[in-house]
C-alpha cells in the first residue's frame, strides 16, 4: 500500500503523529501532502508551509519515521479539479487518509480507496484547540511533539498568533 | 551551511546529482526546490512535479543521500515577490545554488548569498539536450541516473514527449 | 429582445423554468448563464457546471423551448470588469434578468435595461431550499423540473451533498 | 456514442463544419467545446468566445443539426488537470475529436477513446489561413459558412485583426 | 522619514486627513497605498480604486498637501509575500502606517518600522460606520472631507451601496 | 479634456516626457496609466511599477508638470475586460493615447476618444532601444530625463539588467 494523508498540518499535533505512525508502519510509503500551501499569518493558518514542513520533518526524523514522503498543495478552489490537482503533485499512492468530508468525497468520486481518520482524542488533538490555548495563553506544548514546539518557540510563532488577532 | 538548489529538473539527470552530491556533503542539509510546479506535459516540462519528485526521492535513496529536503515551487510570474514565495514554501537556508540568471539576481537583490551553479559537461548533462535526444529516438539513459530512467519507462515518458510534438 | 437570465442554477428548479418560458415566449432569444461555472462540491455550489449545463439542456429539450443558448460563466471576483466578462462570453443581448442586487446594479451601471426577477414563491422555489431539503432527506423532487431529479439521481447528487456536510 | 469536439474556432470554418456534420450524424449528441476562452483581441484569437459561440449556433441551426451542445472552457495552463477541467464544464462524452496533440494526449493518459481530426484540405481550411487572409485582403470568405461571414462582418472583424497587426 | 500608510480607504474620511496631515508634516514624503485595488461594488468595498484614488487626490489638492504618493495594491491572498508586493509597487519608505494587525505583522517581520494608526475617534471616523449611515440613510457627510462628499455624489454613490443590500 | 496616457515605460525616456508635456499643457488633468504592474526583472519589463513611479514622478517634479495622475495596472490577459480594468484604476478620462495596437482598438471599441501617440524619433527613443545600450555597454543616459538616470544608478539598473541576461 502507497498510503497519502491530507492535512493543513496547523500545527502539526501528537494526533497527526500517532496516525502518521500507524499509517507508515503499515505502507510501502506514506506520502504526507501539506495543503494551503499558500496561506500564513491567519488565525486559521498561522503558519507558512515552510514552517510546518520542518514541523513534520523534524519530527520524523527525531521518530526514526523513514518512509514518508513530504509534499505541498496549494488551493486552487476548482474542487472538480482538485484531485487531478493534488496525483500531480505527489508520488503515486492508492490509499487516502483525510479528515475533511470534501477531500474524502472527491477521491471517492474519482474511485480511490479513502479512509476517514479518526484522530485520537479530537477535541484535544486539534489545531484549532491548539490555537486557541496559543491564544489564550494557556498550555499548548504538551499537545505536540517537541520539535514542533521547539520550531514555534524558534519562530515566536505564539506572538504572531496573538499579533494577528 | 543550509543550502537551496533550485531548478525544474525535466529530467533529474547525471549533472544534478554530482551537484547534489556535492553540496550534500559540505551542507548541515541541502534543500531541493522543484520550480515550475504547475507545468507539465509541454516539451520545455514534459514531467509532472509528482513525477520530479519521485525521480529525485528514489535517486537520492539509491545514492545514499539522507539529508535533502524536497520541495516544490509554483511559477507565479511576478518576480518582485519570487524570493518571499520561495523561501515560504521551504526550511530555512542561507545559500542558494541555481544555474538560472533571474534566479541568482533576484536572490542576491534579497542579500542571499548565491552561487552560480557550474554544471559538469553542460551541453551533454542538460535537461534540454536529453529531451531532445529523447524525442529523436537518440540514447539518453546513460545521462541521468538509473531510477531516474527507470521512472521514465514506468511513466511511458518518452512516447509522452513524442505525442506533443 | 434578446434576453441574458443569470444565475447559478443550484440546481435549476420550477421557478427557474417558469421564468424561461415567459421571457423565451417574448424574446428573440434567451441566453442562460450559469454562473460561479468553476465552483462545485462546496454545499452552496454541489453541482458542477457541466452538470448545471445538462440538467437545463435536457429540461429545455422535454418542455420544447427551442430559442436558449447555455453559457457558462466563472466569476472573477472584480466586479467592476463583471459585465465586460459576461457579455464576452455570452451572444448580444440587450435586456438582463437576474435576482442578484449585485448582478443588477452592475449592468445598470453599464446602461443596460435590467429586470428584477421576481421568483414564485421564492421560498419554495429556491436553490437554497432544495438544497436543505436534499441534506434534509425531505422532498425535494417535486420543486425541479422532471429532468432535473433524473439528472440528480443519475450523479447521485443527494448523496454528494449530504457527504459534503 | 457521446462526442467531445475540442477546438478554438478562430474562426469556424468550413473544415470544422464538415467534421461537425460528421461526427453529428453518428453520435447521439456532440459537445463542442470552444477552448482558449478568455482570449480575444490577439492576432492568434481574434474573436471573443461569445463571438464564436454565436458564429457557431447561427451556423448550426443553419444547417439543421440540433443535437450539439457549445460550452465554453478557459484555459488554465495547468496541464495535469485540464482533462478535469474539461469533463466538468460539458455534458458527459465518451470520444474525444481532437487536432492539437497535448488534448489529444492528456484525454489519452486519463483512458478516453480519442481520435485525431483529419480536416479537409487543412491548408486551406485552417483559421490560421483564414485569419491570413482577412490580414492580406485576400478572399477569406469561401472558406467559412456564409453565418460566419455575415457575424465577422456584424462586428467588423477583418478591421479588428488589421488594428492589431 | 520617508512613510508608507496602509488603507483600503472606503471611503477616505476625515480620521485618514487628520492623520495624513500629521505623517505628511513630518515625513520627506508620504505613500498612500490604496489596498485591497481590484475590488468594489461590495458593502465592504462599494468604491473602485480608481474613484478612492480621485477621492484622497482631490481632498490632497484641496487642502494643499504636495509630498503625497498614491499608489494601488490588489490583494493576492499570499500574505508571506505581501510585503514584497507592496514594495514592489511603491516608491521606496522605510516607517509603515496601519491600523490593520496582519500588515503591522508583516512589516515587523521584514524588519520595518512599523506604527500602530490610532485613529481619531474611532467609533465615528470610520469606513464600516459611515457605510452603514450611508444604507440607514442617516447623516454621513460631516464625516468625509468635502471633496470626498463631493465625489461620492457625483458617483450616486450612495444609491450603489444601497442597490447592494 | 482629461487624458490617458497609456505605457510601460521600462524606462520612462525623453520621448514620453515630450508627449507629457504637450498633453499635460492642453488637458484638465492626464493620467499616466504605467501597465504591466506585475511584471519586472526580465529583459523586456526590468524595473518594477514603483520603480517606474519613481522615475516618473521624479521628473515631473523637476520639470514642474503639476497636473498629472500616476496609476499602476496589472495586466490581467483578458483583453476583452481591459477597458474595465483600467477605467476602474483610473480617475474619469475621456481621451486615451496609446502606443500599442491593442490597446487602441481596445478603447475605440469601447467608443473612447484615442490617439495614437507619434513618438519623436522612435528608433532612439524607445525602451527597447534604451534597453540594448544598456545591455551593449553604450550610452543611454542622453535618451531619459535626468531624473530618470539617477534613479536607475541609484538601483543598479544596468547591472541588473546585465545580470539577467
Amino acid at each position: 500500500m502507497r498510503a497519502l494523508l491530507l492535512g493543513r498540518f496547523q500545527p502539526f499535533h501528537c494526533g497527526h503523529l500517532k496516525v502518521v505512525k500507524e499509517i507508515a508502519e503499515e505502507a510501502e510509503y506514506l506520502v504526507i501532502a501539506i495543503g494551503s500551501a499558500q496561506y500564513s499569518h491567519s488565525l486559521e493558518n498561522p503558519f507558512t508551509v515552510g514552517e510546518r514542513y520542518t514541523m513534520i520533518s523534524r519530527t520524523l526524523k527525531a521518530e526514526g519515521i523513514e518512509n514518508c514522503h513530504l509534499v505541498t498543495v496549494e488551493d486552487i478552489h476548482r474542487y472538480a479539479v482538485w484531485v487531478s490537482h493534488v496525483t500531480s503533485h505527489a508520488p503515486k499512492f492508492d490509499v487516502v487518509y483525510a479528515h475533511n468530508p470534501l477531500s474524502l468525497r472527491l477521491f471517492r468520486e474519482s474511485r480511490y480507496k479513502v479512509v476517514e481518520l479518526k484522530l485520537h482524542e479530537p477535541k484535544k488533538y486539534s489545531g484549532t484547540e491548539i490555537r486557541r490555548r496559543m491564544m489564550a495563553g494557556e498550555e499548548w506544548r504538551n499537545l505536540v511533539p517537541k520539535a514542533v514546539a521547539d520550531m514555534i518557540d524558534e519562530i515566536n510563532g505564539v506572538e504572531r498568533l496573538r499579533d494577528l488577532v
